[in-house]
């Protein structure tokens, strides 16, 4: 029983979030990698923030960092659509490393991207390692939810409403959320507006698969919608540095319904926007509607922090687990880890 | 794969509830046993007011009924404390039948009754059955709670709360709970008054182990404190018939704080008491202290329904189960089941 030794894939916000978590869980931080110039070459707690030098210095080239450093896992906080991501999963792999993700597909990325997954499967087994996608989502909106749905005799339908800080996702999500734009550009329906942008994210159909898969339904359809946030007043948003005007975009709406053999509907209706005055954290809110009728209220969740402890808490299970692309519903649920040894 | 043949070991409230929600799932009920004379060679649909019959014929003699009957497992629920559980347990297993059960003690028996617990593993092993312990805590006490850890970076405390209507235990509960008697009975203060009582259960301290279980946490001490709650208006008291006044007895409350060597403190304050005007259902708050802090509400759970679901959806579970007495600790985490086929 020893620390695992973790290489941290990318130093962003996460990532930095991380290597603060893993250092004061007395991690061996091995390497470090990050995407960009600037960071090339500095120390990890110069890069990350931290407030000291911690020997380890930040290198651009991942296979050499991973090859050279020989770590346990690695902790893979870097761009997020699979297709994007893909890549660096697949240089941990063939390095021989274990991968965990926050990547948000990587929840459950069979159903959205069957090829990359089975891609990705394939390497991590010939090269005998796991990788696995976590994040917020494996506790507030899978396994808690799971449970829940374990003290009910009939379910009908189970609704879960989640309503986050867009500017916790920074300038790039802003600009994706197109916040900010007018909402009827030209003239279009806010409905054809939000369509003509990029979709909200597939967090909430993802953790809808991963929760159908924990608890053993069979999907038959989903049907998604998304809608825009128009702002009622002038609202600040911090990742623009500016203030967004009534009539303007705040914010967008994901909501995913699906439908099971078993007859249970699963909905997840998540919401990005501009914080409104007195919102702290993210809110999360699910029903189960059926015989008993059941709640469950997670109030103020700190979003980037509940993501990143999650990603290090699911480290001994990704270790432990068999090679391959293996997802939450193929291993034990999160637990708290007092310590990180596998 | 069939739906399990159950026999119902106990056809009082919770028996009565359980007859229901199997018949309801299809389940085959081949059996029931009840204690008393009043219910000897009644229809089961007539003792349990199913509003129908069932061609089910109650039983006192448990021995011969699990005997002839042959079922997959029998659902126990019948006198609480786990002395006088034990020999139902052991009429099961030497009949060589799984048991659930939800008999308070059993969700985690080893710290408090060390021996009956052996003695009931040994001869469940010899049988090749299992017995399990379940009912309302196993879900919102435990499993969901260990998942809510599970976002954690640092839990310096874990706190629950929760207020359940003692009206619900019916007037075995009230008597124990010295409903409507003085708070002063003779002088002594509350504390004492409260010491000399019935504990208000095990009900906190057996569900603290059985997270301590299932996070991986050592315990090294518990204290427990228990409390009487007073009227401070007049209050109805239906399983007695009568108004409780004001200065009188009106529930209880039990506060148990484990101490674990990783330096994690479980805390559960439960208090069952005359329901006020507006209380719906069971209240569970639970805060984990640390960083971050976290909080999860599961507001107005009906307690008598939530702890016959889960009994039954932990049936699975325990027919697939290995011989002995295997606590929720050493099972898959309880799961909906949309059929109970095993």
């Amino acid at each position: 029983m020893a620390e695992p030794r973790v290489v941290l894939y990318g130093v962003g916000y996460q990532g930095s979030l991380a290597a603060r978590m893993l250092l004061e869980r007395g991690v061996d931080i091995v390497g470090a990698i990050a995407q960009s110039d600037a960071k090339e070459g500095r120390d990890l707690g110069d890069v990350a923030g931290l407030g000291r030098t911690t020997g380890v210095i930040v290198r651009r080239d991942a296979a050499a960092v991973l090859s050279q450093s020989k770590p346990d896992i690695a902790v893979v906080a870097v761009t997020n659509p699979l297709p994007d991501h893909k890549p660096h999963l697949e240089t941990c792999a063939r390095a021989g490393v274990n991968a965990i993700t926050i990547s948000v597909e990587s929840l459950y990325p069979w159903p959205s991207s069957p090829d990359i997954a089975e891609e990705l499967d394939q390497v991590a087994k010939e090269h005998g390692v796991t990788i696995t996608g976590t994040g917020f989502q494996d506790v507030f909106f899978v396994q808690m939810v799971a449970d829940l749905m374990g003290a009910a005799h009939r379910i009908d339908r189970v609704v879960g409403r989640s309503v986050y800080d867009s500017d916790d996702g920074g300038p790039e999500l802003a600009r994706r959320f197109r916040i900010g734009t007018p909402a009827k550009l030209g003239g279009p329906s806010a409905s054809t507006a939000s369509r003509a942008s990029a979709a909200p994210s597939s967090l909430g159909k993802t953790s809808l698969y991963a929760l159908a898969a924990v608890t053993g339904l069979t999907v038959e359809r989903v049907r998604s919608e998304h809608r825009i946030e128009i702002a009622a007043e002038p609202m600040k948003c911090k990742s623009l540095d500016r203030v967004v005007e009534p009539g303007q975009i705040s914010g967008q709406t994901s909501i995913d319904r699906m439908f099971t053999r078993e007859g249970v509907e699963l909905v997840l209706e998540v919401t990005g926007q501009l914080a409104k005055p007195g919102m702290t954290g993210v809110t999360n809110d699910w029903t189960i509607h059926g015989d008993p009728t059941l709640k469950l209220i997670t109030p103020e969740v700190p979003g980037d922090v509940g993501t990143c402890t999650q990603m290090i808490n699911r480290i001994p299970d990704v270790i432990s687990a068999e090679p391959g692309f293996i997802t939450i519903d193929m291993l034990p649920p999160i637990r708290y880890r007092h310590s990180l040894h596998v």
